[in-house]
């Protein structure tokens, strides 16, 4: 397998990632991808070796893909859940890392709900000199690398099968769809689709983007989307209307808002290939794939939504609105769904548009990718 | 081991067994039995497998068994368990196992505090036109297959134990005791002992009898038996008794039942091996083989038991009350026991008598047996 | 590796530990550290063996090592947690035990907040005359035995990695600070301590000292000690100080007490080797090594402490109260750690004197030699 260009230690974000590092996982992954196909779908490759999942946040689709993907190298396991551990008893997160590290674990597979948290463990570990990688798998709403690298892989291989590579994107156009600001698997996806070329459409409710790009539609062309967006809604008073979504938006924002400006920001660097919508039919139009995001329903709450039944009806997906978009078109959700909201429920299970079941698949390949290049340096 | 006689893909019901498949399973965990009792316990069979434990309710003895018995055959194992997963994120439970089907599970093992989940599961499954089998550990009120195949095995083990066959329990007694209303493993009980040519007599208060029995009671000779019980629990009034009984029984059965009669269900089909007590010693005399029913001690407070002591003087089995037995009868109970309840606590341990912890341990090898016999046709 | 000396069938204490177990443990586990630094890092000793974690008391750090012990011996492991169990249903827990043998278990992990229940568990399967194993990994404030082992192999593979052995500690001098009344671990450390011919200091608020010592204290040198104490913590009235004190004091230890002496206890047996201390600065003095306990917050609430910052002032371990210490001094704890309560957070990471992230790696090999121990004889 191709670990030629692979020297990185730590997988904690997308945001340096390079060319030649999404192609390496990207081939690797195809190349997990051929075992799973075959009767016995494991490998020695990491034979006493171990993987620790810490998730202090609940989880059971990535926690069991990442422990799937770990059985099949061969791995030992251990799973750390933070509903009976130590944590309650006031141990600190770094101290139950380096607890694990003690233990001898190769390998951290780490999600928190705060941002950062990978970050710091692997800070520490580096600190430490000890060669133990960490795998940032969802980190509050900052970055879930193994999730846009699984997306990636997917639509990649829907293109070439047999040479999965970044390249294939190149001048596509893809939609991203919902509740952009909360997403860290947004974040991650825009990293890697700016890498490969593709043009990216995010399309979301004001309420629901980051302050940040809200700023930068005021600056390039405001005025549109604004007045549009208050039309669409059809409520009487634009004034009034704009006046009370700027206060709750201000009011999420200054307390959510974790997506800083880098010299690196897709924003600053490639917004010719960043385009910002507050309706879904500019950014569906023509588009080659569409990623509908995970809308959190604690978020009606916080009112930032009408309702579960508005949403659906503005930013949904269906057939229908499909037809907006490149008659191949393939639609992908990162799981797991509320149906009839984010998507309706007969294109979910629409073969022919949905790729929701091979991200699931193309997942255990990618993670084994990961954990392959991260844990055979090991010696 | 012998499955020239096995086409099922799934298992979810014995309502449909046929003689053959119950021989095959009694026959193959027969052979596991024996690299059981091996120094090393594993056989390679179902190596790069993958089975999912799919537990949407709670269960340590059930799922620690599956547990080992893909183990010892190799596979990898997956476990659910709904207190930490999507479930509670809106996800559909066809969603789930969809998704554990995308990460390449080969068997999934269901269990689900309502009835027909795991069938729903399998005839998606079905639908999809996959391969992956789908095993019922216990849905609801209606079937749990596994446990009645083991204990099948078990009594059939004890009477030839080279050579466990259906056929060994033509003719026998066999008294089945307590909830019979809410028992799923009454329920694949019957099934199984009804093919196998025994008589089966089954023993409960009216309230703990399915409303289906009640009517079949009253038909037959439902005067014997009303007057009987009546008289038994000794209480003054026996029309307001009757009243107050049929009352609260009404209420129950309304809104618990779910065990329908179809063409090929037990009482319409063998009525002359099913047959019906309110009492225990009618059931008790010259019996081979006593199942007792595990007491789900929140019946009490639906008020369908004036309390556990008069539970256990009436219905309780006791080294007294199993003097009206054959002389070598022997007791079984699923577990886990409420010792001084169901049993008492000193026929519990007494090996002369009880199977208890046969059935956990004929339970690894049946369930070894179910797995090898789903896991074996995939390539 | 060395077993000729080994005829223990179960490990629930270390009162009657002789040396020769002792060496047993600590030179066994010095062959697994040396496995531990290969490459790969599993030995097949265990293969087919089931190893069952019965943790009727959450824990992370202990389960995960335990785990890991028995994935390295390539055991199979079943996990128990009391959350999700039949416990909540009413069924003993020597029931469950037997459940767990009847499954086929070789050797039994039980935690549980109850003292004896390991003892309970060993007893019946001795009763019932099978050869499992039981493995106390901490119940009550009984003992701890595999965390005082790995304790003592820590501290004597320090002083020679090569050839660890009991005698290496003669006229040590062991410090053990903190709330000895609630703890496990102070119990088998100071079994393992005294037997191997160290001088165990013993230093706690007299709040948080077992009624017996303070007994102890009262005949041999109460007086002292005790204006000592009250002196140290410098307030007003030292009558009513006392008084408030040993009132508070009978209030816990008459519901707290379970360190029962008996013939062999190391206060009647060795009294010339422990020593007890109202204050840390005597205990602390020359020290070889530095034992802290973990400082459970709930003591608090129980009026047995005045404040975390007060604990901490008085007997919190720093570097500058660890110039009163031996040049060569080492601090342990057994984790989780309350960083800035039982010691400085500046010190815990210093790998000059910390051995806490030794005692976790330790802590993996002990528990292999201690499985391994147990699990060989099984046939």
């Amino acid at each position: 397998m191709p670990t030629t260009t692979w020297n990185r230690h730590h997988v904690l974000s997308l945001a340096d990632f390079k060319p030649a590092e999404y192609d390496t996982v990207l081939q690797t992954a195809a190349s997990f991808q051929e075992v799973l196909s075959r009767r016995t779908k494991k490998v020695p490759t990491l034979q006493g070796q171990v993987v620790a999942n810490l998730f202090f946040e609940p989880s059971t689709r990535t926690r069991s893909s990442f422990e799937l993907a770990a059985k099949r190298l061969s791995a030992d396991t251990l799973n750390f859940a933070a509903a009976t551990s130590s944590m309650t008893k006031g141990e600190t997160i770094l101290d139950t890392a380096k607890t694990y590290l003690a233990m001898g674990t190769d390998i951290m597979v780490v999600r928190h709900k705060e941002a950062g948290v990978p970050n710091a463990i692997a800070a520490e570990m580096d600190r430490l000199g000890v060669k133990v990688s960490v795998l940032n798998a969802g980190d509050g709403q900052h970055e879930h690398p193994s999730q846009a690298l699984l997306d990636l892989f997917t639509i990649c291989s829907l293109i070439d099968p047999n040479h999965p590579r970044l390249e294939l994107l190149q001048g596509k156009k893809i939609a991203i769809v919902g509740d952009i600001l909360h997403s860290r698997v947004a974040r991650s996806n825009i990293w890697s689709f700016i890498a490969s070329g593709a043009q990216v459409h995010l399309a979301a409710p004001p309420t629901l983007l980051p302050k940040l790009f809200a700023e930068y539609i005021l600056e390039e062309d405001a005025g549109t989307w604004r007045r549009g967006d208050a039309g669409t809604r059809g409520r009487g008073d634009t004034g009034n209307e704009e006046d009370t979504q700027t206060q709750a938006y201000n009011n999420v924002v200054n307390k959510n808002e974790n997506f800083s400006v880098s010299p690196r920001h897709p924003l600053s660097a490639s917004s010719s290939q960043l385009f910002l919508h507050w309706q879904l039919e500019p950014a569906l139009q023509d588009a080659d794939f569409v990623m509908t995001l995970r809308l959190q329903k604690e978020r009606m709450t916080a009112h930032l939504l009408p309702s579960l039944r508005e949403y659906h009806q503005l930013f949904g997906i269906t057939s229908t609105k499909l037809q907006l978009c490149k008659p191949h078109v393939k639609v992908l959700h990162p799981g797991p769904v509320n149906r009839g909201v984010e998507i309706s429920s007969e294109l979910m299970d629409d073969p022919e548009f949905s790729l929701i079941q091979s991200q699931v698949t193309s997942g255990v390949a990618v993670r084994m990718a990961l954990l392959y290049l991260l844990g055979s340096g090991k010696a």
